[in-house]
């Protein structure tokens, strides 16, 4: 099958085998999504050799003591764990130490014809959600974890610094799911509109008002630089929480003083359920077409990363 | 009156007049203890000016509004808010914006024959505990406030990075405070075994076995360094959390990306509340006399902080 393979530092389509992991499902990939990591991952950041790629929609081939599933269309969760250990047994794949995660640690990933999860990783995608809204339920389930980490209530205000695809989406979901008052913070006029089409106040963060200075109760840093941690550290006040959303390479210079004084917490959040994703897509209550730059065949795969890394593009597919 | 000041850089004791703040309560100091800011003060990383201290029990001489406290022996919480904005209406003037702090922020402390505080920030001393305990309890309230920024079960395991008093404080409340299995992890025997005569576990830094990575739910840095922070992160489970205990100067490199990764929440955690401590040193709960290195005159204050500041000496305390 055709794969977009990262491998000894080189991107390059390829043929290779399928995969073959005995007792999962087999999934034929519909759309996939380019992601930041899958960026950083080419970049040869993390680690990581095989086929890249965690963002998908697909249709099931296969799947042992699933069968149920054969022939759906599915979205799937990436984590999957060793299935023994203690957090596993307590459902929590998420955070086994001994994990595969799909196209970033372990696991040949989404940007293949091909691709395979536990059946217990994939939800059936509901019928009213296309393939192009569909892709997005992993980003936008890790947007809607924030409310796992967080008690945010409807008094509350929220700032989202970063107006990249995780900002725009942390930001829709918080303002759907919390009802809290949300501001994004962020520098590009045209992705800035994203957000004001759906209601959330937006603010330049080469603008910001010095009235605005510990004014929020929750900010969420999702620009994966260290001025917008600062700027999220600068709009939080006293005893407020700073959640960590991006894992942006290297280290960041953090000043404990201001931390300790303030009694700030800082709380990273990564992946979230797909299920609360999938039901924001259904009722269509965050938009993500605007998001969509350009979709590419698998074959120009290389050159559909290359795009993804340019700036001012939001989310770039591939279709195999 | 004498006090030992901080001026143009420079720190010596010296004759000035006594405070007079309208409508505060005046108290004669008894006895006061150096801390780590004392030392940061001296060395002009704080940007205060004038008379440092802030740990001291005394007695008062006056107090308008509060004659009931007069002749008493008190010690004092070290925050004075502003008394009408929103946080101090709610009585939280330790995160008032226009605080006073004693001895740290826009108010003279307590190395000094005499010092100045609102009356509602004195506490009566109980006659079971003796000035050489009363002294300890603003470290030990900040010790116990941990308590308040997360909440530890009796089931949850809990290290301590950092053997100075901080550490030591921290490791022998939160023992005392909820039961928790307490590990403190430390360069000096001799201050480990401080925790171990109160059936605390210890560990060397330089031993720490593979096996305690990711094995506590929550850790405290107490150390004040960069090292200490990273091995506080590292014996930190998934969604585990770490206490920032330490204003250390500077700033310290931390990733994010195990933050995010591991859904780590980082807690600040600054000032407590001295009613909880004053009932832990009167139950005699917490071993805070073998913190004492050596008791200097207050004439004598230079030499007392140059000693506070060498290495392995752990408090050093001044007699007016």
């Amino acid at each position: 099958m055709k794969a977009l393979r990262f491998e000894n530092s080189r991107l390059s389509v390829a043929d290779v085998p399928a995969p073959s992991r005995e007792g999962e499902a087999v999934v034929r990939v519909r759309l996939a999504g380019v992601c930041n990591t899958d960026l950083e991952i080419v970049r040869g950041y993390a680690g990581f050799e095989g086929t890249p790629g965690h963002e998908f929609v697909g249709v099931v081939e296969s799947a042992p003591d699933a069968e149920e599933l054969v022939g759906r269309r599915v979205v799937g969760e990436i984590n999957a764990g060793c299935g023994r250990c203690e957090l596993c047994r307590a459902s929590d794949a998420r955070h086994c130490p001994a994990r595969t995660v799909l196209g970033i640690v372990g696991r040949d990933g989404a940007f293949a014809e091909l691709l395979q999860l536990p059946a217990a990783n994939l939800l059936i995608v509901p019928d009213e959600v296309t393939d192009e809204r569909a892709v997005f339920c992993e980003p936008l389930a890790a947007a809607c974890a924030i409310t796992e980490r967080v008690s945010i209530s409807e008094e509350m205000r929220v700032a989202v610094v970063g107006d990249g695809k995780l900002g725009l989406l942390c930001a829709q979901a918080l303002k759907v799911l919390t009802r809290a008052r949300v501001v994004l913070v962020g520098r590009h006029q045209s992705k800035l509109d994203i957000a004001r089409r759906r209601n959330i106040e937006t603010l330049k963060a080469e603008d910001l008002p010095a009235s605005l200075d510990r004014a929020f109760d929750v900010t969420v840093e999702a620009s994966g630089s260290a001025s917008g941690f600062a700027t999220a550290l600068r709009l939080l006040r006293p005893r407020g929480t700073l959640v960590l959303k991006s894992t942006f390479h290297g280290t960041t210079e953090i000043s404990a003083a201001p931390v300790v004084v303030d009694e700030i917490s800082i709380v990273g959040s990564r992946c979230g359920r797909f299920a609360p994703a999938l039901e924001l897509l259904r009722r269509d209550a965050v938009d993500v077409d605007s998001f969509i730059h350009e979709v590419f065949p698998l074959s120009e795969g290389v050159r559909a990363l290359e795009q993804a890394a340019a700036p001012g593009v939001l989310k770039v597919l591939l279709r195999p």
